[in-house]
């Protein structure tokens, strides 16, 4: 073989793609077979990358939004030279490969964002490119362009389908995002097939009133004339770009190439060897000629880039030390030395201050609090910033060019703003902050969801938590979300029930690395609660008595958030055999050393009533069958907050007559 | 007064939402001022409707997407005469008024669906509109166009915003649904203020790249510009319509017109004052004159409608008894008379061939049975037929002409899709049911949550309900969705262990009438289970004693879908004190009579093992602080499904040993 041609390197990895595949006996094929020569021309001639070093910090980013196309990026990374051999190529699909069924960051060395489900990919992308943009504008100095990079994205018509597409490209376009580049697998194709019978869309013209720079009628398998598509996305950084690719699914099947039958399914031998035959693979399953690996071999090319790179932040430190050492802070994710101190000196002066405010209320005074420790916190609301109270008085706007831009006004797109989030904290650098009504993080669900699974330091905070927010009624009343957002795992869930637990929660989020936080907050206000300095460090974790019985309790209350006012007052009403129980995270109590649990909820003790303005099927887990649960099993209604708890009975009465039932 | 002028028809409704909204010191008052004069146009000159009769069968559909702005409908409705006395309108807001703060159609007459989750109502109407075409398409003959109607939405820029108005205006304009439109409150202005720093879309072309006819620049406070965009909406029936008018909200408050703060707060005594002088309003609180009541009220031209439709009815009726008569039963949501027997029959049949297959196929045998009694019975999936198994062979798309159409290819989007079948359901004369996989379930959370609220007769397919979807991986796999969607107050979850409970599932569904099932099925084959006659009756209860011990039982497992195969292995292994409790609905089995679910679940057998692959905690409920759950609590993996069961520990030796354990 001499210098391969462009046509063979892409098919190594359309082979790659069928053979994992076929060897899987599950998968989509047709995507990468699609995709390959666009791949091939982008990762070849422009991604800049490292493979050798996937954590560099200047690389390109590239996302899958069509992740089940995942070989393609498998085969990607691995002909690029990232750490991913042959062997976990052959176990694509297995037990503790890493080569999931759909692209997994927290699996695969090169993967920037878990995807999958359709339409996220996109957005994440968005969080990526303005998560770049911001960097760049808070460190770039004359001379020292230390932030420089561009994102890609691929997706499928299911992701241009997916209303997330909407909110992210819609605010991709109002940001002026110019290092966003899309390709669109322009295909006609999806799962049940032509798309002429539901999607109809003129999707260029949808993406030019969107404010991209659109660039159409690119032929997907023509390598000239996608390299010409992606130079010209590179000239103008003003504007996000959609390259809209025309391609064939399943390109080089003989019997399905252009058919949804090659979407989702192995090609299975006959049609790999006449696939094989039609593009002239002579290659056996999984083997790459080395005149192929060769070309397609990144490692040296990427540590080039690096060094020029690390040259140039060399310089850089050398002349901005202060800059060079505060992007290196935030990138990695250190929190500031003196954060945690300085974050429990809030707390006890809080505790000490005992304001009577709404959590919401209190939220806000921790992010006054917090956010001029932590620049690297990045805040949003979805059209609801004097209602979640999620501004602060050095927030600015990302709409701008402002160098310490800090707060993105993402509009009415819950799903969109928790997606492009979950894009903020991978890309490092940030830790967002996103919120509306708890009622509405339905909308953001899958996203939250992804928060958990990629896992992303994302900080999600629901303000108007229960039937408590009154008149706005049962469209905007929670009732089944706090049990439900508690169920997806790796989520920590907190409400607090006073200004000294709001603050706790909010530290945790912050300090939490590994994953998510939801932070829930009341539109009332709440008691303040007196506690002793220990109590003030056990709201850590998750659930601590509030208030002891004398000797051991006959009837422990447990509540969280505006729930634990009334706890307290029923419990001044049982007398002094009562202890009660405040509980802002089951999530984190949950993780608690059973000692420590013991303690809390002694098993010995089953007279146990749990309150909270919620559905009660889940604090069942924490009183047993034996228990009482004041909460609410319906919709809420439309009314004054304090009479819509009487109707509802979640009432200091109702606790008192339930502990004596017990 | 001599004869009223359109703006003091207008001022009306202003008057009427700044008095309420001041009444009950919460509220919106900006969007009412605002789309006043297009409303007042709208209702006095176009809606077909008959305010004596709510419910007539060939009104026009109304739907206020933007639905926080309900004191325009609530206006509206009282002044053209519906059952909505102004003490209502007094008692906006309060508890037990019929004037909840978002419309809300099971509490007010005229209300067509209940809005306030922004976007929906969008979606809703596109549902409304096609199940006009469909039921046009269905029954109108020549000379007999009985169903001819149209449907109006009014929303917003943050209605626009929401990613679910991409999905159902896509699909509107590929549905080709004339009779649609939609009128666009372009005020530039929402909660956060000025829109120019998030939402900058160019939404004229927007939408005319979804097919859309779209009518720009109609000045929203000039009656005539407003009349002669209505008459041109009406003059092409090929495309739904968006009528772009420019308003001010909070029109005509001096101080407050054209900014965020006349959006979401009472405008008080001051402002109001200042409002009726501004707009020449001398009226007291709550008064609206007589004269202007007269031009108003739209009772006797409605009866007027309705009698000439009732006369058109009539030659329908002798000309076509049979189609009237199939129109009227579907209209009334009366099932066919044999429905439950067939129903009945078909289950006996399958307990007595007892196939071992998918529940998914299970499923579609369902479905293959009951369609061809039920043509209201309109399908759909978001691009995963073939997965979802949701078609049959009768299934004809909904996007031609033809008669029998029964089937929406919705694309890949799962909320549009839902939040439609929403609107299919609520137009009367169609049971609607959706599919995706139980994971994507989170994709149109709020609409399925909408479902139970408004409550609509629609019916959620999900299939692949777990780790054993298998190779597709975590973010496929559901783990928190069964839980989660149970806790949906008013939604029936139904995930079958056979085929005989699937078909049971779904005859429960559909004869169901006052809310909506979600129905749960399984990717991979799952064992037939003997039954005799009164337990396939049980099925029908939500859970039921599957195997019974020899005796008062000593150990109970409890075990829903996949894992009562797996409950029923262990019990052989553990000898005849076990019962084994089958739980397809805990929602049903929660609604049954003490004595019965006594029956099943003895409060004194305290040793219970609740297996289901989904998470642990909500399990609680049902075996309390002493039993044990076999389940999930992490994000599953890729892998084939039977080493994922293994691998996350739901078998039949981790079933015997927690029992042992007790």
């Amino acid at each position: 073989m001499t210098t391969p041609t462009r046509r063979e390197l892409a098919n190594a990895i359309r082979f790659l793609a069928i053979d994992a595949v076929d060897a899987a006996k599950s998968g989509h094929p047709g995507m990468p077979m699609g995709m390959a020569d666009i791949a091939e021309v982008l990762w070849n001639d422009h991604y800049s990358h490292s493979p050798a070093n996937p954590q560099w910090l200047n690389r390109d980013r590239f996302v899958l939004s069509n992740g089940h196309g995942s070989m393609l990026q498998y085969a990607l990374l691995h002909l690029a030279g990232y750490d991913l051999p042959i062997e976990e190529l052959k176990n694509f699909r297995q037990l503790h490969s890493r080569t999931a069924g759909h692209p997994e960051r927290h699996e695969t060395p090169g993967v920037e964002t878990t995807t999958g489900p359709l339409g996220q990919g996109l957005a994440n992308a968005v969080g990526f490119a303005l998560a770049e943009k911001l960097l760049a504008q808070r460190f770039n100095r004359d001379g020292f362009d230390v932030v420089d990079h561009r994102t890609w994205v691929f997706l499928g018509d299911g992701c241009l389908m997916e209303g997330v597409s909407h909110e992210a490209a819609s605010l991709a376009g109002t940001l002026g995002l110019g290092k966003l580049v899309a390709f669109w697998d322009d295909n006609r194709i999806s799962i049940d097939g032509n798309t002429e019978g539901w999607f109809t869309d003129d999707t260029p013209a949808r993406f030019e009133a969107y404010g991209w720079r659109v660039i159409r009628g690119v032929d997907g398998h023509d390598a000239e004339a996608i390299a010409a598509a992606i130079a010209d996305a590179k000239g103008d950084a003003s504007k996000p770009v959609l390259v809209c690719c025309r391609t064939t699914i399943g390109f080089g099947s003989p019997n399905r190439a252009g058919k949804e039958s090659s979407h989702g399914a192995p090609l299975g031998k006959d049609e790999s060897d006449a696939t094989r035959a039609a593009l002239g693979w002579t290659h056996a399953a999984f083997e790459v000629p080395q005149p192929i690996r060769d070309a397609w071999h990144a490692v040296e090319a990427g540590k080039q880039r690096e060094a020029a790179w690390d040259a140039l932040f060399a310089g850089y430190q050398a002349q901005h030390a202060e800059l060079a050492a505060e992007f290196l802070r935030r990138s990695n994710g250190d929190l500031p030395a003196n954060f945690e101190a300085d974050a429990d000196a809030f707390i006890a002066r809080l505790q000490a201050d005992g304001p009577t405010i709404a959590s919401r209320k209190a939220s806000q005074m921790s992010i006054e609090t917090f956010a001029p420790l932590l620049p690297e916190l990045i805040g949003g609301s979805a059209d609801l910033a004097h209602s979640n109270l999620t501004t602060w008085k050095g927030s600015t706007s990302a709409a701008g060019t402002d160098a310490n831009a800090n707060y993105v006004y993402y509009g009415v797109r819950e799903f969109g703003m928790s997606a492009i989030a979950n894009g903020l904290a991978l890309h490092g650098g940030f830790i967002p902050f996103d919120a509306t009504f708890l009622v509405f993080s339905d909308y953001a669900r899958n996203a939250v969801r992804m928060s958990a699974l990629i896992p992303a330091h994302a900080i999600h905070v629901y303000t108007h938590d229960s039937i408590g927010l009154g008149e706005d009624g049962p469209t905007h009343q929670p009732v089944e979300h706090l049990a439900s957002l508690r169920y997806i795992p790796n989520n920590d869930v907190w409400r607090p029930c006073d200004a000294v637990e709001s603050a706790v929660a909010w530290k945790s989020a912050i300090v939490r690395q590994d994953g998510p936080s939801c932070l829930v907050f009341s539109r009332q206000n709440l008691p303040h609660q007196t506690r002793d300095a220990v109590q003030v460090g056990d709201i850590a974790r998750g659930g601590y008595v509030l208030k002891d019985s004398a000797g051991t309790p006959e009837i422990i209350l447990i509540a969280t958030g505006s729930e634990v006012g009334l706890a307290m007052d029923a419990a001044a009403q049982l007398g002094d055999a009562v202890r009660v129980v405040s509980m802002p995270s089951t999530d984190v109590f949950d993780r608690q050393d059973a000692a420590y649990r013991e303690s809390v909820l002694p098993k010995a003790v089953r007279k146990r009533v749990a309150i909270e303005a919620g559905v009660t099927g889940f604090w069942r887990a924490y009183v047993g069958l034996d228990g009482a649960v004041i909460g609410i099993d319906s919709f809420g209604a439309s009314a004054p907050a304090d009479q819509l708890f009487k109707h509802f009975g979640i009432t200091v009465d109702k606790v008192v007559e339930a502990a004596k039932a017990l």
